[in-house]
């Protein structure tokens, strides 16, 4: 028999949204022992509170945040608010014992983030950062079979996220869905927004980054902002690519863009070893690529794996081969792995640890650009 | 203000899972004026009831539909059994002046599929049946590029529907999912299953069917029937394949097969205009392939279009530009239109007059297989 | 050391360039025991038949084919007119003793096949037909996969060849390359131009055609004759498609057009086998489609073979892995497995009579579009 | 009419069969004003100049080079030697007044390159450097695309050239076509022979690089010399990835590999403009990737174009829309622009001064990666 857990979730953004939807799908999906009740949404924008509790189903509706830690009956605290709000929160429900689930990045900047790893720590709640993309089937697929040894020595590691969103001067920094563009609620630009997604699939496949060199640039340098009405220099990184070693000796490009005219979320990897190489692309989120050396020579080439079937992960909660799932249901395994964990006292990743890696080499790269040399992360 | 509609869902197999999934998401993001509430899950195996109604959230659970149609509390009723029942309670449905979405395809055969046409259009309920793919976004925009004259003349119509899920000659016939293997529960093989889906989107797209020629095939002639426990002679077509003429003046061609190894569930189109060109693939059912040829020569080709911006249908409801959408999204359009219409007192199709016209190019594809001639659709 | 071999070529048209291509560039790369010698083209039209012989390199012009034939210093008469005069000159030349590589489709129909098949076998010539896909390497490589069993029992073959220059209601009929719309010159339109190569190549790969059922359409049913100056009627077939049973047991779909806007020579293949499928796309003809059932569960998928490593198909004679070949390369295969087995003493297929078969099932093709009842292969 | 023009070709590794063969086919496509003649062939190894010159038809050979260039029928040097070889040989012929066509990288490095600059300009003679991927139709149609201002400002450029053919520690260095990794006869690894490649497009199509910062990994760091017999330290670069910036404020990232498990010569390119975007790929060297922004939005997407139209760049010359051409018909096209060249007194591109910017920028990656730092392109 299942257990309900009380949710609160801060933040009635799109992250808000895909995290609403995760808590209310992942039973009917994964029977999962814990049972997410949607006890309270929390934004400081009332009306979009209420409206939002009623689409969701909500139960009941705050505008401060620190009054819905202060709940008793609240559990779990989501975090889906911008960059630079996470620390304070997420510190203060480590306080009052709350689990945590918080929107990537983990922080601004290293600094932020190691005082949030020391709270959750130190209070002992389970923890996790919604690095969503671990938990695309085809990209868990790679991480086993990586994990099974199957590439052999890794040569070369690939990233890009690119989009093209902000090519258009016109747009402002800062308003609603706009706040990535603002550095102060931001942190930074792609960096923490896009590239932070690669770091965590790129560590969590192949291990520690050692060093940096990157680049940034800002193609647009300044934009209206609409707090202050006001023109004002662009202070985030439109763009960001960087070279890298890995801990065991593999090279790596990244790059992360949204100037990339025609290409709208099209976070891509690949991955070569000795042996076999993986490829996967979020534009076709549901195949991953793959190559085997080992094949009989006449019939070897990359292989596009539909990953649909019972046997691939998580697809035997969903429908049947052949159909395809998209990028919600990331996150409903997200909350499915979490859910799990948390009822057996297990731990899961990305914890607030493992995001602080990511953060370190955010970090990096941005030092990196900043000074012109490579940087070691630290 | 939303107002809720109760609705009794009868058949806990994977159609009951796809439309329960959309009526507990479509007011999330679509708002509709109607609510579902999941008032009642009818099956006869009272256990596995039981276990979907706390999957689902369910309020109640029936063993027998007649029960449930007895009920005044339901206004909704959704009929997710194999096909060989569908008649029956669907006319019962509408004689108890429910609204009834019936999944596909609509009868065993045109004489039944005429008597239910009858039955709801006497009692005035809204009727629907759930040829989903006609609301995968993509499908949703080749209709309209259609309507917008786009393609010119039409010339050409080709469609496939291809698995490889009954290859395996132990398969047995009957049981669970495995009554679409037996004749006497499904009345056809491919034909009711998946070309039906191929037809009611190509007369949807391009128009009435006129006439017909099929071969039909049972390459695995005797299976296990789980019932009888007996090895029985395999009365449905494992795969069909007709040449059509489209009142329009193109020629089709149609191929539905369970033997396609390498395919789970291949649903193509194409058509070719005197203009332009459409085609679309369910394995990648968030993207629609379309070729101009008014384009600048230099710069032409197949367009590989993502569906998922907000312009396109449906999915301004959903995420943001380049993340996807996946099969399920399917039926909370389905859902959402229909309870849009409900509320309008409109009527959105594919009605059962509309789905009847399917049945019919089905019968006469049997037909024409059994005969060997050209059979014209009546 | 190879011995030179003299070629006269007769007719300068699109496939008098592709053979005369072949001759010249075969030694090059096959160093084949016999060496081409480009010793005579011939055309009706002088003018044309001088600027071809410098261009390409013929030592001699000729403009009447019987003139050619008695040269005493032609050994190999390659005929590459349109398809009303191919029997009375290879008959001809086979009389005068000379080996004969025919353009396809072997004749206008079956009776004058059997002519020409008889005149060859009775002078005892080599003989061979152009279809040349048949040594495009991914489709050599098919063939050899099938031929070691990696397919299991066939169940289906799929075939389209689809083209779209012929939508313009202005294009005349007759005129250089626009006889293959002039139904005298070629005998019919698509099912002799284009279907044949599908057929040769079904045949070669999966056995023979037992019977058909098919339909064929003429769009444009009148366009301005070349020749006579007036509007006339289109006797060709603008567009076929037929199902088919193979002797194997196997179903199968064949498809051409003329009208399929976005498609300029889109010849297609798939074939399904128990264990394997196989897929080829001529608008990327350097790349072979296969699936192996087979595979691990976790890395199954379709591959996608890019078919230039040494130890495909003809290709250790080209460049190197990664490198393509394209178009023109499948004549200059032709010519040194013909040139080889001529040495030999060997024969080498398509031979005339090979093609036989492929002009019946055309034949038998067009009477069951006349006649719309299924036919036997005679 | 055409006038002949006599080629000594030094040189009879792979290159040499590329550039014969385009020699020998150019005319029969082009019809150049001048008619190459397959003069001389020149090898220090005797018979295998012999095997060459009956292959290709040369009509004499050399062992030594400097004999080739004393001859006075030589009008045109084509040297496909190793590239420590080039610069003395180029020297020589420019001196002798040959036309001059060299393979690529033009030297072992940026001082080499100069003093070939300088003796070829001195001397007057047509030059060539065989950065043959300008030729291939989608690249030049890349070019034309750009040149016509449908992309906008430019963004960003990546692109990158993957092999795997060294990935075996049992490759020895050095030994025929295993010169590519004996650093004394390359010069560089990757770097020179596949960046380069990279680089030349890139200036072609987006103006000059700035500066750079990069990357270098030999993963195998001894090979047996087949030479010395001896296992010896590799002083090759098996990998190479630099960031660059360009003059015209686009960034760019390269990487180049011969340790990319599935990729035999992937080398591929994207360019993203305000309005527009370009990519390609030599495993379809066929095709064109093109994605415009001003498109309706409804059918907007990356269009895959077939460039094999009459309008396409040098593809009126070939076949029949469709029908693609392949890798050694890049060559066949620069020997024509060359002739044409001559022909008219013209000079055509890439000369030796144009390889010349390529190798500043290759010079500038390899003192990169040997620093640390980034470094500005002299």
């Amino acid at each position: 028999m299942s257990k309900p857990l009380n949710v609160g979730l801060i933040g009635c953004g799109f992250m808000g949204r895909t995290h609403s939807n995760a808590y209310r799908k992942v039973y009917n999906f994964f029977r999962t022992p814990l049972r997410p009740v949607l006890k309270a949404i929390c934004d400081v924008n009332a009306d979009k509170a209420k409206t939002f509790a009623d689409t969701w189903g909500y139960e009941s509706v705050e505008t401060d945040w620190r009054k819905l830690l202060d709940r008793k009956d609240i559990e779990l605290v989501d975090i889906c608010v911008p960059n630079n709000m996470h620390k304070e929160i997420a510190i203060a429900a480590a306080k009052a014992g709350k689990m945590i689930i918080c929107e990537k990045p983990l922080a601004l900047n290293v600094a932020e983030g190691q005082e949030m790893v020391a709270a959750v720590e130190k209070a002992g709640v389970p923890n996790l950062v919604s690095f969503n993309y671990r938990r695309v089937p085809a990209v868990t697929l790679a991480k086993n079979l990586i994990d099974q040894g199957r590439l052999g020595r890794i040569f070369h590691y690939r990233a890009v996220f690119l989009q093209d969103w902000t090519i258009s001067a016109d747009l402002p920094q800062g308003g609603d869905a706009l706040w990535r563009l603002d550095v102060k609620a931001a942190g930074s630009g792609v960096t923490g927004d896009l590239l932070a997604h690669c770091i965590d699939t790129a560590i969590w496949l192949n291990g520690p980054i050692k060093s940096v060199t990157a680049m940034t640039e800002t193609f647009i340098k300044e934009r209206k902002h609409t707090q202050t009405g006001k023109v004002e220099a662009v202070g985030i990184d439109d763009a960001c690519a960087f070279l890298a070693r890995f801990a065991n000796g593999s090279l790596a490009v990244f790059e992360s863009t949204r100037y990339a005219r025609g290409h709208k979320a099209l976070y891509t990897f690949e991955i070569n070893g000795e042996k076999a190489s993986i490829a996967w692309d979020l534009h076709d989120l549901h195949r991953l690529s793959y190559f085997d050396h080992r094949d009989d020579s006449l019939v070897r080439g990359w292989r596009s794996i539909h990953v649909t079937d019972g046997d691939m992960p998580y697809m035997n909660k969903w429908w049947v081969p052949g159909l395809q799932i998209g990028y919600e249901h990331s996150f409903v395994h997200q909350a499915a792995d979490f859910l799990e964990a948390v009822a057996k006292g297990q731990t899961v990743g990305p914890t607030f640890r493992d995001a602080l890696d990511t953060q370190k080499v955010c970090e990096a790269v941005l030092e990196s650009a900043r000074k012109g040399t490579w940087v070691d992360v630290a």
